[in-house]
């Protein structure tokens, strides 16, 4: 059994559901296991450090023969990483936040297939340009950074514009019901963060795995806060989703104070590196109330597609 | 044809889709004519004006032989315009934002069905504790007010939390494939707003059709700036969505000064009675890409349908 979808005749997988490329959680022994159960593992190579790019893509391919993965941040990344990633002989490479030209070139120029990720429309007719091969709409219900738009509107409309390019739904996607209204709002797959973190093979700290497993969605918050006290200049149209914490109830609302305010940054910083857990950053999807448990990720895989079948019948079953 | 669900069975119509009872904009004709349609038109008594709660609801009873309703604001509503509702012998009455005890138990008094809209998980144990026969799970896409979670996490949040009681997602659906996707994310129906204002038979300006027909999700935004200006005293944990104006702009993120600043709010007040409209707000779903025509509302009730049954059917046919 399984969903066929446009994206999975062209990945050839049997599965709609790829990986998110989580950066410092996913990395290749937990893409394996997503590709191996016949999802689409997807590396995160966000942070752009090229020992772990060799480290965790000799691990990836290591550990499956099935269609892989990377992912980068564009706003971020030398395109010397994505060489070195593309080395390793990825079958995919995804791109999010920011201007993906300069990358997909590199990718295009390997022959490799490109995933664009996108948060607002201007994004995805960009991704079109670009030639992306799966466009990802990422609703601002994804754990970490995201944008502007909300997923259920949010993925609708990015399928009426790119269309006849496969789109995947992102943010808020957390059991096999989100698989099947993914699909319903005319997605032909899924990108799932925060369900696979919560697995056996993620790269996830104590702490996020009983944030994602016991927390709720209304725990969590979008906001610039970490970015600024960490110094990551992110672009300012991405905030990224946490978990509320006393650093964030003190900061909130107030980016330009901390922006400005040396000793307090420093502060944050040397608390962070000192492994202060109650301040740090801890990344979580909204979705998190659906989350309950620690799985292998091929348990989690198989139980999206049976989910999602289950619902699909059960929806079916209603046309009258 | 139709959609059958548990919400469809216990209210006896054909489709699952509830209007939304928008203040100002669904009258006593546009929720007849929901209801005449298929669906389950509820009048929008939101703003507690007794007059007009006796023209709409004379208009709807004047107009439709198939169950309707009627909504309110459980922190603006006075018992007695509940009461003045009720001798108009309404089927249903809904009941959003704030607490619903002390008017649930006026509904209750009079045999009523009650519908309680919920915003985050404690409203949606409260809905239960209250006797809600159905719960409207509404997230932060929609027009208007909202509260502060999003509908694709929120919905299947919710129905885990009141099952058995019927679920009826709200915020961000405007076309067929929202429809599917709600049903596939455990609903029992839906509640549609912005779809049902850019139809012949609401109230709706004509700032609002062209905002709702022409707009892009990406030009609205939550806020609180329009309530402070009125001086109208929304709990603070409701923000509304409203299309993006020169207002908005100059006043974002600035509320406590906003608040104190009684000339600008004196200013502002004028200048709406004096009819400017390009400070007025606009509400506004984040779905209106989706929505790009006025037509009468039976046959926007019917596309949904059509679009859902398609959209279910593509899905079906995913599964190998």
């Amino acid at each position: 059994v399984g969903l066929r979808t446009r994206f999975t005749e062209l990945a050839g997988i049997p599965h709609p559901i790829a990986l998110a490329p989580m950066g410092d959680v996913a990395g290749g022994l937990l893409a394996a296991a997503v590709s191996d159960a016949g999802g689409l593992g997807l590396v995160g190579g966000g942070r752009g450090d090229p020992d772990w790019v060799d480290r965790e893509l000799t691990a990836a391919t290591a550990s499956t023969d099935r269609p892989w993965g990377v992912g980068f941040q564009a706003w971020s990344t030398p395109p010397e990483v994505v060489e070195r990633a593309l080395a390793h002989r990825p079958d995919w490479v995804m791109l999010s936040f920011g201007d993906p030209r300069a990358l997909a070139g590199v990718v295009a120029a390997a022959g490799v297939r490109l995933i664009v990720q996108v948060t607002d429309r201007d994004e995805a007719l960009q991704a079109v340009d670009v030639g992306a091969d799966v466009i990802v709409a990422q609703g601002t219900e994804a754990g970490g950074h995201s944008g502007r738009r909300s997923t259920f509107p949010f993925v609708p409309t990015v399928v009426d514009l790119v269309t006849p390019i496969p789109v995947l739904a992102a943010g808020g996607i957390a059991d096999g019901r989100g698989v099947a209204a993914a699909l319903a709002l005319g997605a032909d797959g899924v990108l799932v963060g925060s369900r696979f973190l919560a697995s056996s093979e993620a790269l996830a700290t104590g702490d996020e795995l009983e944030a994602v497993v016991s927390g709720r969605g209304e725990d969590t918050e979008r906001s610039r806060v970490f970015d600024i006290a960490r110094d990551v200049p992110w672009p300012s149209r991405y905030p990224a989703r946490t978990m509320r914490n006393s650093f964030l109830e003190r900061w909130r609302g107030r980016d330009d104070e901390l922006r400005a305010d040396d000793v307090a940054r420093a502060t944050y910083q040397d608390a962070l590196a000192a492994g202060n857990r109650e301040l740090a950053p801890v990344w979580a999807s909204e979705a998190i109330d659906l989350i309950t448990d620690v799985r292998p990720a091929a348990d989690v895989l198989h139980a999206l597609v049976a989910e999602a079948e289950t619902s699909i019948a059960r929806v079916a079953d209603a046309v009258d």
